[in-house]
């Protein structure tokens, strides 16, 4: 507030104060002391990557540390722990980095546990993002894009002109309704329903007859509401006639029935909009998810070797030891150093003989992860902007495909790929279970209620089970409540020169900051131990 | 709906028929007779652009039609005329085309009615969308564009990142917050209201108790509601302590007071994000919005005479002439058509003598023009993204700046360009009437009421007061409800051989939607009047 109160000096005082004397640069730096610039709002945690400057005394390259798993954990350790001249290599199972960051293109084959070998035959510039394919603003992904270079546009999370399509649901069933309708009517009818008990004087509240006359003028304006403070539809809903030049005014439609919106579930849909993790607005890097991995393993030249796959993690007092196979030598290798990360997936670690205690060993083997599948339909027509005007965004469905998720790229050119399925649970366990066959027979089918040019368009399909996925076996870890509690500190604990992260080792499990934030803490706890090490040598020196 | 009623057949089995008898294709057919496909739902009216072969008698050729204004209208009628093989020649007193539709960049001169010469000094690949800056899904816009291969990206026109920011509205006042943690917490209080009156049975309604249960389930999603139907927040509003890696678990702040709220104001401005024309997605060219007239003009070849003011407009039963005037020339030069496609606002044209009709005239003459304004300021670093995380979208405030819009594109990188203000009626007369010094330093100091890196990044501005630019004299047209039936019809009757075109002549003023839409019926018109007498003359030849 800006009001003098005596003669206490107020925060805009003191800055015209600042510049009067000093000039921007002042006014900046008592801004700054203010804590006028919102740095504190949101945004990653603090974070002060290692520096070779650290390192003054003995080993003044830091150490050599061993990294399982060129996923988004492994190779962002890699790339701070080198910042300070640390040694480091990643051993990598896949022929590829990213992890479960994987960006499906033409040619990329895969075979899922129990599956049969599927190579994605998509044109030069269609892809599927089969893993992360959203970024909110806040996540400290956006940092690294921005150290890196990845270049970020939208990705369209909430379209209010995708569709809800509901079966079994009452009489709105069986009919696609775009998302801004039921969100107009929704609105409508909840402010009616409480302008109304607010003119009854029915509501048992605090407000003043003035913040009661407020809160009716807000519910005007956010139902649309008549005067009478009744709902009869508006132009937020759409038009059955669109306005136009000339004479074409538009002609609007009734809305839909209350009682029928309530019973197709369709309002319920509309607050998974709403959270903070996946808010309407988010964004995707520029030619696929891929090109944040991409662009990590560009910084981390002879660092990662490919195809090595973890047989055993073993550590003494001094050291690290991990043995490995590579498809070329059927003999294991071995590789040695003073600190491990062990970013693998729990779910495949539980598998891999290692030098944990038992505790340890026993939450590894607990922890469940995410059964998930989704499924990339090529079309040869984008049908869904040309015949819906569905530029982006996601429908949403209770038949068990759950979503078709609308490409937020390239817009308005020929060809474009749908997410035809993007489910969960048991209907994901489901999914997997099917034959690659069976799973486009069944996107296609149910699809085609939505979007019948699904029969005229459809060119080739891709699909992904994460839960059979080698080297991943999940989607995500996921928490129960006492998992938290028992478990989760115990994996949060180093053991000895072992560390492990990724985004099971957060608070944002299945999303990349989880594995980035969870890499930071890694890498500074090494490297706090190692300059604690420096100290002492240098001192013992 | 699915089920069959007796031996009815219904539409699913129907495509099924024809599927097994006919193959895919048929299976499309009897989609799209079934109108299964969503044509009609959105998307411009009808339109057929004239063809050569409409034109097989005399006139094979079609006839000269000549344009007035290469803006939206004027080109895009020139462009579906030319596809018959018409004539068509535009007069266009400014250097450029677009009229409206204007991309400021460095170098960019303009000198305002009364005004003195302002020259934009931007960087390389900074730019101002002057006019219209926004494009939702379903105009007739994204048509064009799509025709003429302008490529599209995402406008976020909302993001509830971007700030609400109020002054003298109470206790929230002079702090800045975010729009999304205002709507969280506005839907948690109408839906905690809601259900508790629910829960009295307060409600006059028609609901069943099934119902009214259903409602209750849908209030407490939509509130993210306790369970006792209280509203204490949630991480949808955002958290003071973000969740990360490692026991970063976040931290939750409590919701502001309903009361305050209410008293802010800020929650009724949630709802100007719902229109139907301003939804929260929008699009716009990737490179400014003056790609659109760019790929127009580039359709028009030989076209378009640049520096061309029109000084009168004659008609007589079987011709149009025009005069006007150009730069080099300071004697008068003529033009002679068939017919004239004026899409000169009225707010200029009521000053250009012309064979019009007294009632036309008086029309022409009766119609207010918005005044409005935009300033372009131009910053050393994306603050707004680095310390905000605000990437697009805009922040409202009652401060006479109105709004804060971020730029959609070259996210991440360097430099970047908000529009500092965006204001209407008084409020843009006033600013219309500063100095361009007293305009930038009037949205810098209050804009850095929200952004206080305004004093540290600031580098220049550029601002445009539509009213008082030449060949414009106002935003667009605005009509009142008298005005609408007194003058609207006059004004789209053709008067003889001239026809006016353009957003004024639309219901969609304001919108590069109505121009195109108006311009297409003036084409219509023209083309149906030469095919009548095209027959008349092969029935007499």
């Amino acid at each position: 507030m800006e009001s003098k109160q005596g003669n206490q000096m107020t925060r805009r005082d003191f800055i015209n104060q600042a510049g009067k004397v000093g000039g921007v640069i002042a006014v900046w730096g008592a801004m700054e002391s203010l804590g006028l610039l919102g740095h504190s709002l949101v945004g990653a945690k603090e974070f002060q990557s290692p520096k070779k400057s650290d390192l003054t005394a003995v080993n003044k390259n830091g150490k050599k540390v061993i990294i399982l798993g060129a996923g988004i954990a492994g190779m962002a350790a890699a790339y701070e722990l080198r910042k300070a001249g640390y040694d480091c290599k990643i051993l990598e199972a896949r022929d590829r980095s990213g992890g479960r960051n994987w960006t499906v293109r033409n040619g990329t084959e895969e075979t899922e546990l129990k599956g049969v070998k599927q190579t994605a035959h998509f044109d030069k510039d269609v892809y599927m993002n089969a893993g992360p394919a959203r970024i909110p603003q806040h996540h400290v992904t956006m940092d690294y894009c921005k150290e890196l270079g990845v270049k970020l546009e939208v990705f369209a999370n909430s379209n209010d002109f995708a569709y809800f399509y509901q079966e079994n649901a009452g009489p709105l069933s069986n009919q696609k309704i775009r998302k801004g309708t039921v969100k107009a009517d929704t609105r409508g009818y909840i402010s009616e329903l409480l302008a109304k008990s607010t003119d009854q004087a029915a509501l048992d509240t605090p407000l003043s007859k003035e913040d009661m006359e407020r809160l009716k003028a807000f519910l005007i304006g956010e139902g649309g509401l008549s005067a009478d403070l009744t709902y009869k539809g508006s132009s937020r809903r759409g038009y059955s006639e669109l306005p136009g030049g000339g004479h074409q005014s538009g002609v609007l439609d009734n809305p839909y029935n209350l009682i029928d919106l309530l019973q197709s579930g369709m309002m319920h849909n509309i607050s998974g909009e709403y959270s903070y993790n996946q808010q309407p607005l988010m964004f995707q890097p520029v030619g696929g998810m891929d090109q944040i991995p991409k662009a990590l393993e560009k910084q981390l030249p002879g660092v990662i070797t490919f195809g090595a796959e973890v047989q055993e993690i073993r550590q003494s007092t001094d050291g690290v030891r991990i043995t490995y196979k590579t498809k070329e030598n059927s003999k294991p290798k071995e590789i040695s150093g003073d600190y491990c990360i062990c970013t693998i997936p729990l779910s495949v670690l539980k598998n891999i003989p290692a030098d944990f205690t038992s505790p340890m060993k026993q939450a590894i083997k607990s922890i469940n992860y995410a059964a998930t599948g989704k499924i990339g339909l090529q079309f040869k027509n984008r049908f869904w902007e040309q015949d819906d005007r569905i530029l982006g965004g996601i429908t949403t469905t209770n038949m068990d495909i759950s979503q078709i998720w609308y490409p937020s790229h390239d817009y308005l050119s020929q060809k474009g790929l749908l997410i035809g399925y993007y489910n969960f649970g048991q209907n994901a366990v489901d999914y997997g279970n099917l034959s690659l066959n069976q799973r486009q027979a069944q996107a296609l089918s149910q699809g085609s209620k939505i979007h019948p040019q699904y029969y005229r368009d459809f060119e080739k399909s891709f699909s992904v089970a994460w839960h059979k996925t080698k080297y991943s076996e999940g989607g995500w870890a996921s928490y129960s409540a006492s998992d938290l509690k028992n478990y989760y500190p115990i994996l949060n604990e180093p053991q000895g020169r072992i560390h492990l992260a990724g985004e099971h080792l957060s608070y944002l499990t299945g999303w990349m900051a989880g594995a980035f934030e969870s890499a930071r803490i890694a890498v500074s706890r090494i490297h706090e131990e190692v300059l604690k090490e420096n100290k002492v040598a240098s001192k013992a020196g």
